[in-house]
């Protein structure tokens, strides 16, 4: 199965980088403060984050109590940024494409992931190797794309009026599971669409309790602040999950 | 709260009867299969059927070895039907609302429910009532119209070619959960949207183990029967949950 790298096509980088930099995004305002809400007592677990980047959340992890921190990335790019900023005692970071994780060694309290996975074709083998390296009890708390958007098939996502303002999202061939093709800053990032009891069954099947999923969606203040973050209300663009790897 | 009962209504009971009565509906091709397909071994079982119309599952499961069935229906005319059509020693009929189950005893090993929750306003309080009524140990199978579909807030749910062959499913105020106003034989049907987050995880939080989700779609088989079944892979029409009430 192919790996995708997409964090180290120069064009991706930079629009990616922009996009991260800005303050009042999706990921800032709905799927990070989401996602952290999900995070248990954080002091003296082991944290392993898949998908890692650029290592800011390894770096608050610590501050936040951990024991230590392994992020690994299949990106350069992206590590060495995170080694240059975000560097620690009790953070070390991996390059490995998250479907080498079977050479990883386990004994993790703690394994997050934040918007990876759906970049991942062999879905079933992360929550496997996910499941060996945790301890009995220890939790999986992941976000992706929201199957909602990864069916996306191409074209306009959206039904709007004429004067361009979201109606409803289109939603196409969502029980049609596998690869899909996205536009985003470049041609051809590949995503990989799984169905809502495709993401949750796996995991259960895989020995894992589920605790909680979320879908975020903005606040009344937030949406008086950036109205047309409405459009998340038609739609959740993430899904957030927290599971416990049952002994 | 405003307990519905749409099959005391002349119209829906006669649009009703007729649609339950053809041979390739979606419920039969999809629902009841696939909620069939989730059922334990039944013998020795007492089980309880929220919503159990006019008893045909009610006999089913006693065919299938249960040892007593209950079925509640708030329906008195679905109720005639089944005690007229489906009556047995070891089969009780009650009629009921959902709302009020906090006045049945409890006991049971497995509580079902095909296609009513929906009808429900307070969804907690069913679950609430469901964990009382069960076990320990026992489960929990209910199917309902999918959140991809309760969420919808009137007009074409579809977007369509000019032949009006269906492209795509349109989704609207997914986040906003609540009354939905339907048109099924009769005008004002109301329908509850809940999103998939909060079927889930109310379920969790009151007491029940996720033990599988279910989005039925069309084999390959039947679609090449029923080529029309294909706007199921757009957007599924129903949910099937089975959750363990844990001890």
């Amino acid at each position: 199965m192919a790996k995708q790298n997409i964090y180290d096509n120069e064009t991706f980088f930079a629009g990616y980088s922009e996009l991260r930099a800005r303050e009042a995004n999706a990921n800032n305002l709905f799927e990070i403060p989401e996602r952290f809400a999900l995070l248990p007592d954080l002091a003296d677990l082991r944290i392993l984050d898949l998908g890692c980047g650029s290592g800011e959340h390894c770096m608050d992890y610590l501050n936040m109590g951990a024991k230590e921190v392994t992020g690994i990335d299949i990106s350069e790019k992206m590590l060495s940024v995170a080694k240059e900023k975000n560097s620690a005692p009790g953070i070390r970071y991996i390059r490995m494409p998250m479907e080498d994780l079977d050479k990883l060694e386990g004994g993790f309290d703690l394994v997050i992931s934040s918007l990876a996975i759906h970049y991942i074709e062999d879905y079933r083998g992360v929550v496997k190797n996910v499941r060996r390296l945790l301890v009995p009890g220890g939790e999986f708390i992941f976000s992706q794309e929201h199957p909602i958007n990864t069916c996306h098939t191409g074209g306009d996502r959206w039904v709007r009026d004429e004067t361009g303002y979201k109606l409803s999202a289109k939603v196409t061939d969502y029980a049609k599971e596998g690869e899909r093709e996205s536009v985003w800053f470049v041609d051809n990032v590949k995503i990989y669409h799984r169905s809502m009891s495709t993401v949750i069954n796996v995991l259960i099947e895989e020995g894992f309790k589920i605790e909680k999923i979320v879908e975020p969606k903005p606040s009344e203040e937030l949406l008086e602040k950036y109205p047309d973050y409405y459009d998340l209300y038609h739609k959740p663009d993430f899904l957030i999950v927290k599971a416990k790897a049952e002994s």
